[in-house]
């Protein structure tokens, strides 16, 4: 995975734990792409700040993940549910199975 | 749920965000159940310091839960597994929702 896309799941997962400013720089940064000065402009932060905010929660969003694995079990959880539903899909087809098919798409 | 029972798993989720002490001190206290006093003997720290911190990582811990909410999402993931699982097992029963049910008890 492009690491730029890994840092805005984990700037989803992990944003509660960053200050508000913080999530804010990151979030204009990673997903909304704008320039170093663009943010700084907007956030009334000098460029500098702004790049060492961005380097800084870098390294903490990392921190968080090597601590708590959120992303790593997200994706785990993701293959088992592609799984299942594939096992369900393959499955000769009863009534029954197409309701177990909806609640596993529609919850897990 | 039992408050000290929530706090146990609230300290199993975010331990790995608290120091090693704090979580030391943390366990000693909610899961092994031993007093202030004998905490501060293995610890070697003062029977009032032992309080503070468990004041204070109960405080951190509710704090995180508040961000995260991992604890509540675990007990979502519970109910919905457990909702599956009784789908699966009252469905008119082939080979295939054997595996499915199998899969489900291991895997979610």
């Amino acid at each position: 995975m492009e690491e730029r896309i890994k840092t805005s799941i984990l700037i989803d997962i992990y944003g509660p734990l960053l200050t508000d400013k913080q999530r804010d720089i990151m979030t204009l940064y990673y997903n909304d792409d704008l320039s170093l000065a663009e943010i700084g402009e907007i956030t009334s932060t000098s460029r500098q700040a702004v790049f060492d905010i961005i380097k800084r929660c870098d390294k903490v969003l990392l921190e968080y993940e090597e601590k708590l694995h959120l992303f790593e079990n997200e994706n785990k959880k993701n293959h088992v549910k592609e799984n299942l539903i594939k096992i369900l899909e393959t499955s000769e087809n009863k009534e029954d199975l197409k309701k177990i098919l909806n609640y596993v798409k529609e919850n897990i």
